[in-house]
């Protein structure tokens, strides 16, 4: 059984991102941080590592390409939840006992609408995590409040379902990556990530793009991040469709790299069908 | 006098900020959130306001990315600080008093290693706000707390300084933009924003490069961000040095408007000399 590390409680979308990419057997690794789960699957406490990278109303998620740039960890998949938000409480607790609702910030503010058609009159509470905010319904034992999480955080604590679809926005996807410590080889479908910085000159990055364009080479993502100690210039991630083991792709990668002053492949692996 | 609006307590390093770019005689209006400083310039209530967009070492504030796309306000000046922290303490206070330090969880962040020496037991306590953990010390009366902010706030509160240059990386800068209702004509050397989307198909963004490429023309930013009900596509903020009065920078908007299904100025305004 493979050992999958996510960050938040059991029943994260992380987790549920985890069982999409592995299916419903996996051996679950919650981690409090994302630095943790880069360093299960580096130490080999996890056999793999599920990290969400972005959301399509609130983009991408910094931190981790900055991670992906630390760690030398390999993108093996990606895989994309749609995050759909439930009102929980514990069993014989009704919609009309709630004064107050438990959630992460951000979830309590794509739900904000909603709730106040549904409990006009109700605290929210800001906690740590989603999934976190039904664990302390169930630790506490609260009988007025109720918890926003995702359907495998219901199932997990045995949480009744008050309401469903929360979400003001039903376009609320997040697409995670998977890590691992080997490269793989992707049949099918494929998409790679690479991270590289360029001189400061004009057009450096036309250039960059150049051997893709050439190509016909679909980019399918690029997110610039601050270049550490040189203020005001940036590392650029690029997704492209396509393979490492593809020649075009190997000779756009190979004519790239003599525009750049840094290039790393981070990973090929399978692309999500859509 | 101009009236500033800006995020956060008086004495804010957006309020530095301010006095960078319109030096120390301006009428302060300190905002709860960056909306509100949207609505400040909009409404009339502020000549202009400042927004942090990005920063050196933790990348850009997207979130205002995004707000510049919902408001109609341009963008008319940019200025950088450098984000330098001060520990702080009511007068009277001398350092082996300090058992808790407040200050912005990313303040806290930034000078966790310098702190690890010089309080090692010092609780951490984050608050909402620089400048206003400040305020927490001065309203509050607490003699055995400290709180990290800047130089301005300082002296504002009329706090003792009991440290300086606390933050454990001196690269460290903040870039703000100055909004106002009217754009305005820059002299000498300015730089531009603007706001695109393209189609999805290969080499787009690549084509959308092209018209500045082939002019020498300068980017010197590039960021994505998710373009709302079109799930993995993007909206590309892009600056470049020139002015929409500069012949070539004219030429390249024109070519690019070809090539995309939306394009905005935000604003050309005189460029931060480095």
């Amino acid at each position: 059984m493979v050992e999958v590390a996510f960050q938040g409680e059991r029943g994260a979308f992380s987790e549920e991102a985890a069982v999409s990419a592995f299916g419903p057997e996996i051996r679950p690794l919650p981690c409090r941080s994302f630095p943790e789960v880069f360093a299960a699957v580096a130490d080999g406490r996890a056999d793999y590592g599920v990290i969400p990278i972005e959301n399509s109303l609130t983009g991408s998620i910094h931190r981790n390409y900055d991670l992906l740039m630390e760690h030398g960890i390999h993108i093996v998949g990606e895989t994309e939840v749609r995050v759909s938000h439930l009102l929980l409480a514990l069993p014989g607790v009704r919609l009309e006992d709630v004064r107050r609702v438990l959630s992460h910030p951000q979830a309590l503010a794509q739900c904000e609408r909603t709730l106040r058609t549904l409990l006009p009159s109700a605290e929210l509470v800001p906690v740590y995590d989603t999934a976190g905010s039904a664990v302390i319904l169930r630790e506490e034992g609260h009988r007025d409040a109720a918890a926003i999480a995702g359907r495998r955080a219901a199932e997990i604590y045995g949480m009744t379902v008050l309401a469903e679809s929360l979400e003001d926005s039903p376009e609320n996807y997040t697409r995670f990556l998977v890590l691992g410590r080997k490269p793989v080889v992707p049949e099918g479908p494929a998409k790679t990530s690479i991270v590289f910085a360029a001189e400061n000159v004009p057009g450096a990055l036309y250039r960059c793009l150049e051997p893709f364009a050439a190509r016909g080479i679909d980019l399918t993502k690029i997110e610039s991040r601050p270049l550490r100690g040189r203020r005001w210039e940036y590392l650029f991630y690029v997704d492209f469709a396509g393979s490492v083991h593809e020649g075009r792709c190997r000779d756009a990668l190979e004519e790239l790299r003599g525009r750049t002053t840094l290039l790393r492949v981070l990973g090929s692996y399978p692309r999500m069908a859509r």
